[in-house]
């Protein structure tokens, strides 16, 4: 059972049927629904490739809590080894599907919690480790999908979460009894948690104590009573099931906004429980583990940019005008760039107390402050050389109208060997690359906003250091 | 009548009725049709505007040839202060629309028609230039929308339009009769070509002798017998009439495809037939105005963009953050630059033989160029600032359901005196900015591909002087 | 006399002998000091301007102050014109010297003054306008070259001028006389000061009725006693009377320290004293002319820059490799946006109630903005073009030595048509264009820091009018 | 004697005494001339930190070939572990001195050359791999320091080898006897000929069969008769021992230009011969790995430049300014991208058939592609941190100055608690860090061009796999 099919983790998921509203109506059969459907395809990836010959083993990993093979989605980093592995499993499944896969913040955070339960037990003699990797077991052993659930809504910015008016903009205890926590609040952009089985909530900030409430980490579930989904609408939502003008035909994502309301958590479930001092260290390694993941998953959307770039240069008839092939380069520059600076966060990894390995922040961070500018810049490039038929598509129904299809045949053609069919999809496919809110606003704000990781940067760097490297070379004498 | 209102323009649209073919059906009232009256509300407003006190100054010019006051959308240009004025219209107008209001590429082709029949005359002893008055005169007469029919589809970009395997990949003539020209061929990205009462159809590039049957120039109603509209499919369409969700609640753009089925031309409306090394220089006129347009409509666009991110920001509650107002400065600056290049491409414009001014070709380009890299870096800033709720927003269905609306408008809140409501339709707005395909797209390749202006760049500079002023003040002699 | 020879200037300027020291030693011919002739040399360049046929039109300029021809470097601005015609000019300038010409600081000073002294007479019923006209007649009648004091020390840059430890950080009033006022401090960065008759000194920021004794604006003959020059050291500086080595063979630069070491100023020639409420509006108009200057002498210097870049891939044998093409076009366009800009400023000007007019701030300002960031690009490309030589390049000696000269001769001969000499002497250009660190410095600091300008930039837009465009079309009601 | 002290390197180098011209005049004692000291200085530290506790693990590495402790500068690579080591010792390296340590391209065309000639010996059964062996032996057992001669003049860069008109615009074999072969050349660039006992001498080019005598590869000690080394003249070069203007008071790099005049190699020093199809993948191969190093060692420069940034914003008063964090934010990103890439082209590397491992290429390029815009750009945030006293500072001489010292120690002030003298020094570092021409062309330039860097990118990277990936996506079937 450690590691389900395609089918299985469809079957499953079906099976659980979370409170979700879209566009305003409750629905009953998720998994179905044609808007969630490609997103179920896209998570279902990470379960197929784990079962393919030539991609099992990046897919598939050993666990010491399960002594057997797990999906690597699931794995509890223990070595260099396996944060390199994962960079390559998810610039794979980047690759696979052109947008995002949605199970890596999950794994994300199942590491951060192990790492930091580890040190609040120390501090304070609870035993949130072993619940944790207890947790972590069962995942494991069922092959589920987890999304964490990290971003509050966060109402006036300017305000600490005990100072919002509303005490519910960061989500937060509302009472405590012997079986468990009342948790209220709300998470946006909850990028799969419409495909996933289960959710780990983080907190989204470091807490002082007068925080503390807000101070919470736990796991349910997605259907747990209280929880409603709510999809968020996105740009080129009346495409679905349409054919070519799909773009990309299989795969998608969504991020609703999740409510918990008045939800009940029971005890073995929490991970932290008002320990304020460790929300900071428990977002910082979550967010590294995450800018890590977007490292290995841009460098593999990239993959898919630069080769839609070089096809359309083609059906366009000018695969070697040297501006295009300038600006190829450029975008391999960029995407392995990322790569390059994830592999080596993985290389420059720490071991954390509890044994879990801990990526090197400041080339993680580096990493995604990198992917924050140039992948809208790899955008811009792949619009440039594909040329403003990405914006004036016809649609589908136009090429199959008795009536005007001959005229769209004709004249959307470009290089004789490749038919117009061919020719739009590859347009098509490439306004949703340009034009998916989701993904773009994700290579931008994604893993938090370039601002927090620059903050992050300027934290972790031993500026002091440095400077006396400076004053030594230039004889100043201290 | 030389002052249309809106309503006059609108009622003079409804009577035309081209033939249209959206999303493959055939359309007949197509200026009410749901996916076509934002744009025709869009072009309404250049009339409007012409009629409103503080800005009428702007839109209103006189006529030489009518001798009487035109909408400038309908100007020739008679001195440097016609251009600025122009800019300053054309920013205006984005402004107001926060898109493209379409009617300008009509005017840049009038202006450069004029400019190039009259050297073609001096050349040939032609009368192009007489006919040309004359359809402008009409123009102005009845203040129509021209759009102009540029963009061939071209087929295999690495031939050129005699060595097409299909020979109708660039419009051409296939016939003359006493009465006039045959043309067939078809024009990608016709923005538009919806709202227009004609269309002003000019080469897409230089010609030499074997492409002679494709230096044709020409205007008709765009009601004219053959002539097929046919929609292009965009991002954010199943909004439309939907309030909030639009984002851009009036305005809006589209850019058909149009076919020309052997459409006759009669002579009177004929600018160009075969001078072939006119051409080039058509295009070029052409091409360096409507890049100067670009400037002023994209630094409108771009104030739209900066107040969008000043709004959200302070809906957000963190207006003075340093990053905020260091993004925004960059703003402005990326902004400004493009009106000031093309404020200057006014200034330094030179006098025609026609009469006709002309910008200086090299600063219109160059800020064009920068429009190429800085708008879409705008609208990153813009998703920066605004944060991942650009991207995962609720619908209005959501906000007004009686089961979840209460979560919404709880959740979803900023700072206390904003309602979720507009914060709701201020990140929509901002979607539409940043993932509207034809206004970004547009923004990199409108006017041309970066690369055809770097290559205009390139030949409008006197590289030559340059290498003298360098050798001189390194002693060299030549 | 209105107009100075370069003969005539030079010898006026012999005749004033300021106090300098070079080096630590005292200097007393100045004028003719190995270090100092080729700064003379390069003011003298707009002395001799005025006399040739092909330039004159673009120095000389009418004054209605003295009713005649003088040099437009002493001119105050009375129209859009006189300031496009400034651009003009200095980008003139800046093609002929390939550096800085060092007299339009005087020059943006004495609009500067004329500006506000005549709002700070309006307050306080004072005579300064009078004092300043007087002064500027006087200036244009001798044709006198001015530099402006500007750059104070500042200190702890934390501090404002009265909170300094020693109150000497910034300019200031130590006593006041029925004669004058003695003044005391330093100003740093005093490009021109070694060529100039006059100093002309402003404060360097906006000023609180704490720091009123640093409100002071004055002009004084630069041999007054008190003043101090000290030269300032660079890189480069070995290579003085060497020939090929020199690079620039005749122009270049420098920006001595200027101590004011208890200096009488005459009452006629204060122009401000204590006002401190004007030490602001004084500073920025100052500021946003300066910038108007640079726009002008960086697009001239950028001419140069581009016809080196040209040039040396001629010599090298690849002018037409299609990456050098991509790179000249792309320099092309850096230089013209900032003379578009500054254009622009000019064609926006407005008139202060003095009559002088003020260039657009926000166009100003954006210009020399885009050169801190893109004339450091163009030095960047420009050695990307040129290659490892110009920083490994033998000297003069060697090629002229009879052991090695021919080594020299055969080795680093590029394309067959151009002697090795020639080669050489445009790669010593390409390094003095490249390292001379007072021109690069200035490209990124001169006219203010960067952040400087940004925040100019963002106090002199108007937010919240681009705020009510977004809210406007989102639907949103105030 | 494997592990040479300072000491004992210089004494080495003192006995050598190659043929030198220094500004047209030859030269005796090389080691200890006032401008070549600063370099061997440099050099040094590369011996000297195999000596120190905290830094002799990183310098010093095991030899398979001597079965002994070696410096790690001689190493062959063996394993990812030894290439992680090279990049961190490189990076140590640069923050210790601040500039090239000249030592780095031995280390790279030793391990190209091993590499190669195994596969050189496959194919022809030659015995290069045998000498190459020896040769690296012979160079580890007396701990050498070996520099690359790479760069060829190459006279018309439009023109291969053997077009040229000139025969001996790149280093050929003139003439070959039983003993050895005769060479003739020049090599340009050569950083570290001066502070080197040996060169070892690679093709800079692939070659075809015409330019079989071009083909070439050897070693030679650097006072071989018929090598003549000519010092090139960069900035900055009368500063020499004069305190604090030196800037950098210790360290500095050379690159001369290197005759090859009709000089012998004797057979067990050459490694290639004619074997033209191996000059291409010898070329790639040591510029991978030198492309590598210098991710290694600029990134150990930027955290110079980045220590100075932060010490001159402290002594300025300004150290939490929100635009200076900003930007040193931003230069941590751009230092800690090339650490990140090279690192990752490290764990990436594979083995070749001769058991030396070569590392992943795109990466190493990547990194250098980035250097060469970023290093620069780093280079102006400092300028734009420090200000304008980086370019116009008093000497020493003026400080130390009976006359005006005073007022250099008082106006040249800063914040309260740092001595004037450190703030001078301090900003003659940066000019040394921002005009010293040699390192910042080799920023843009060193290892190849960047259009070299994106060409080999291009090459590397298999587009095909991309394409598919695209067409999967786009359900286009091949």
């Amino acid at each position: 059972m450690a590691l389900k099919t395609a089918e299985q983790y469809k079957d499953s998921l079906r099976k659980m049927n979370p409170t979700t509203y879209i566009l305003g109506e409750k629905v009953t059969n998720v998994t179905d629904h044609p808007l969630i459907k490609p997103q179920v395809e896209t998570v279902a990836q990470t379960y197929s490739l784990a079962h393919e010959p030539e991609t099992m083993e990046l897919l598939v990993a050993r666990s010491r809590l399960t002594d057997g093979e797990i999906n690597r989605f699931t794995q509890l980093f223990e070595s260099i080894e396996d944060l390199r592995a994962k960079v390559k499993m998810i610039r794979l499944c980047a690759q696979r599907t052109g947008t995002c896969f949605m199970r890596c913040t999950g794994l994300d955070a199942m590491n951060a919690i192990a790492a930091v339960t580890y040190e609040i037990d120390e501090k304070y003699s609870t035993n949130y480790y072993e619940r944790a990797l207890e947790y972590i077991k069962y995942v494991q052993e069922n092959d589920l999908a987890v999304y964490s659930g990290n971003s509050d809504v966060k109402g006036d910015r300017s305000l600490r979460p005990s100072e919002q008016p509303d005490p519910d903009m960061y989500l937060h205890i509302v009472d405590e009894t012997k079986d468990g926590i009342i948790v209220r609040g709300a998470k946006a952009h909850q990028s799969g948690s419409l495909c996933a089985h289960e959710v780990l909530v983080l907190p989204d900030r470091e807490m002082r104590e007068s925080d503390k409430e807000y101070a919470v980490c736990f796991a349910l579930p997605n259907d747990t009573k209280g929880i409603f989904n709510i999809y968020t609408r996105g740009p080129l939502e009346d495409r679905l099931l349409e054919g070519i003008d799909l773009g990309n035909i299989r795969f998608g994502k969504s991020c609703p906004l999740v409510i918990y309301d008045n939800v009940f958590v029971p005890w073995d479930r929490v991970f932290m429980c008002g320990e304020y001092e460790f929300a900071g260290p428990l977002l910082r390694i979550f967010a590294a583990n995450h800018r890590h993941s977007h490292g290995g998953c841009k460098s593999g959307v990239g993959d898919v940019i630069i080769g839609a770039a070089a096809t359309i240069a083609e059906y366009n008839g000018i695969p070697n005008a040297s501006h295009i092939r300038s600006k190829i380069t450029d975008m391999i520059k960029m995407s392995e760039t990322m790569y390059g600076c994830c592999l080596a966060a993985s290389m420059e990894a720490g071991r954390t107390s509890s044994g879990v390995y801990f990526v090197d922040p400041v080339l993680a961070n580096t990493s995604k402050l990198y992917e924050s500018v140039n992948l809208p810049e790899m955008v811009r490039l792949l619009i440039d050389i594909a040329g403003g038929l990405v914006a004036t598509m016809p649609s589908e129904k136009d090429i199959n109208s008795p009536e005007i299809g001959h005229f769209i045949k004709k004249y959307l053609k470009g290089v004789a060997d490749v038919s117009t069919e061919d020719r739009m999809r590859m347009f098509r496919l490439i306004e949703t690359l340009a034009f998916q809110s989701r993904d773009v606003a994700s290579y931008i704000m994604g893993g938090g906003s370039p601002e927090a990781h620059k903050i992050t940067l300027f934290r972790e760097t031993d500026l002091e250091a440095k400077k006396k490297l400076a004053k030594r070379l230039a004889g100043i004498k201290e």
